[in-house]
């Protein structure tokens, strides 16, 4: 009769050790953030399955963990029975939908430009593998109300500032804009329908390279004509400056926008990170409507945040749309390189081990602690084992700083 | 097309100035448990819907959020479709459960006895009302692998000391044992498998009086003279002393204790809080096997938090029983409470307010207030309003300590 003890697949159980570090970062990003002017809020875990079910969420869709109805709401013996009759609810799996609802629910209470911090946890049924987990945390800053590329440098630079604090470094930000993405693909002779479908397959560029993509646009039956002009694009203009871009889209103003943008963090990263115009830069969702951005580490040559400027989404909820854009940091990736790198989170307090035996006054014991604790130390109460020697062992190795043996006429000892 | 901008049921939005008073109580909480030597873990919210049902966690089961099994698992198709066959997830709805499946899946990597920290959301499909809500923190410290009552006495006044801390006082802890609940309910004549169920209706004291509890017993089908016994035992024993429990239960050893642990806790609480033994206190889960206790705001005459131990739970999980005490406080009741009583956090570092115009240089108005936030400010950029005698106002309601402009030859202004 006894049952399993591992956790539900895809998630984790955190021991002490890694919680301290979790804990630490999660600090670092949401002092750095407080401290460049955003706010934090929370928006619940549970969100309504019609409104997950239609954002624009790319692949993210198919992800959803959906709750069934509850009591009378369920009905089993219902003809014909589809999925959609028998859940009212899902699992976030993002923090841009649920942040553009709060911001339609609660705007009477906002001032803007709101600027926003969301910590908090996402959940995705994703395949699990190396460094992709079914329930994880994302760091998220936002500004809604700014349709300015100010609000684009603020997020930016705010991002790169929490990476610096956590001693990343070595980084590159990559910029690109839908609207220059979408006038490539158009320029090359693709529908205007069909840019979605090529921005799919354009956006495995990194993994297949230049062969693949066209190897696969033609195998989706694109005219060859099209997809030799495209791949022709992406080879041979370098688009480096804005009149080689130019070539490809005739919206100068969101072209110089973009190489402003890079210009101005470039200059204020004082050569600690990189920032590019990217030209096949995508981002999977289908909610972005301007500039869009992604961070990669160059060391662990992996994405480790991403975000973009959504102007329509909150319309959505409102009679109005609203401007907004926000930058992600995806947490998991940062905790899993700090861990594969021996990262130790800074210790705040020391830590006294107060061994006592069994026999001893426990009020007598707790008052002796209260005494240390007082004086600014974590002090750990333990049963005072039978070979000392092996448990200030132990003790050394959980990182303690001092030993207090009760009953014993001496201070503290350092361990 | 405008979509429904409000929480799920029974699920809220928090804005940022109630944020900061969560996080700051969290931390309080937090950094209280860690100085008397708890560790903090993490433990997934899913859980596997088969661990969470075959639980004894009492009337929460028909409060669980199940989760629809996905892709080729969830067959609608299937005759007689039971609710069992379309779930294989749910949400937790506490944290002792998912703490006894952890400690059996890490124990190789644990030393015990094993004192945690968790702080965690929760889900129940309650009936949403006043300070019941469907997606919830708790505040669980545990100790697995002490089965003497320091375990309890620790327990106790470490969750006493967060109290403190917060500023809360008058409150009063409540302790009892289910062993002589159990023994008090046989004493006077019911069966033993009567137990659970009549101790359903006496947890309902407080509401219903004694003579709610009698009539609810009587109208159960339960003898009238075992009833009465009961009644009486309840009204005319005033059960104050060791000799007085000891006239409706032999358990000499476990009185003892009981009363041990009121003492040792009301001689350390130096008059800042109540200690007491309470015959008619309960707790409704089903697999507390000892002590119990609650914490009773005396002010908002509510529970905070409440606890006991669960020597069995760790068993269902491995082939060994791991003796094991957990005390949660309730962490919305206590934000509510500190709400309604005005409380405000306390401010880490000073605000300011830095204004700009569009047209200003974004890289030399950062690098401004990159001096500031060097200073140890936190710096929050706005553009400048043209009436800036109500974007002044604006800012003093939202507590910023000082206001600088940009592009005038002058420091920054308090506000």
């Amino acid at each position: 009769m006894k049952m399993n003890a591992n956790p539900v697949r895809g998630t984790r159980d955190f021991l002490p050790n890694v919680v301290k570090i979790r804990d630490y970062v999660q600090n670092v990003i949401l002092n750095t953030y407080q401290d460049y002017g955003f706010q934090r809020i929370n928006t619940p875990i549970l969100e309504d399955i019609h409104r997950l079910l239609s954002s624009e969420g790319g692949e993210n869709l198919s992800l959803i963990f959906k709750v069934l109805k509850r009591g009378q709401k369920l009905n089993l013996e219902k003809e014909n029975l589809k999925e959609i009759d028998l859940i009212d609810i899902g699992l976030r799996y993002d923090l841009t939908l649920p942040l553009s609802r709060y911001y339609a629910n609660n705007q009477a209470n906002i001032r803007l430009p709101f600027k926003c911090i969301q910590i908090d946890k996402v959940f995705r049924a994703e395949r699990p593998q190396k460094g992709r987990y079914r329930e994880f945390f994302q760091c998220d800053i936002d500004i809604i109300g700014d349709d300015s590329i100010n609000a684009e440098i603020e997020l930016i630079y705010t991002t790169c500032n929490a990476l610096l604090n956590l001693g990343f470094d070595d980084f590159t930000i990559r910029i690109n804009d839908r609207r220059i993405l979408n006038d490539m693909i158009c320029f090359a002779g693709f529908k205007a329908e069909d840019v979605s479908s090529v921005c799919i397959v354009f956006d495995k560029l990194d993994k297949i390279g230049v062969v693949g993509v066209k190897e696969e646009l033609l195998s989706k039956g694109y005219e060859e004509k099209v997809v030799n002009t495209f791949i022709d694009s992406i080879e041979n203009y370098d688009l480096s400056s804005i009149e080689d871009v130019l070539k490809v889209t005739t919206n100068k103003e969101v072209v110089e926008d973009v190489f402003k943008v890079v210009d101005v963090i470039s200059n204020l990263s004082d050569g600690k990170f990189t920032v590019v115009y990217d030209k096949s830069l995508v981002r999977g969702m289908g909610y972005y409507t301007g500039m869009v951005f992604e961070i990669a580490s160059n060391k662990f040559k992996s994405s480790i945040g991403g975000g973009g400027r959504y102007d329509e989404m909150i319309g959505t909820f409102m009679n109005e749309s609203v401007p907004a854009v926000g930058f992600s940091i995806g947490f998991e990736r940062i905790i899993d390189i700090l861990l594969e790198a021996g990262f130790e989170a800074k210790k705040e307090k020391e830590k006294i081990a107060l061994l006592y035996d069994k026999e001893d006054s426990m009020e007598e014991v707790i008052k002796k602690a209260e005494d240390y604790r007082k004086k600014g130390y974590q002090v750990f109460l333990f049963y005072k084992a039978k070979k000392l020697g092996k448990q200030i062992k132990n003790l050394k190795q959980d990182n303690f700083d001092y030993l207090f043996v009760y009953g014993r006429d001496e201070d503290k000892k350092a361990l």
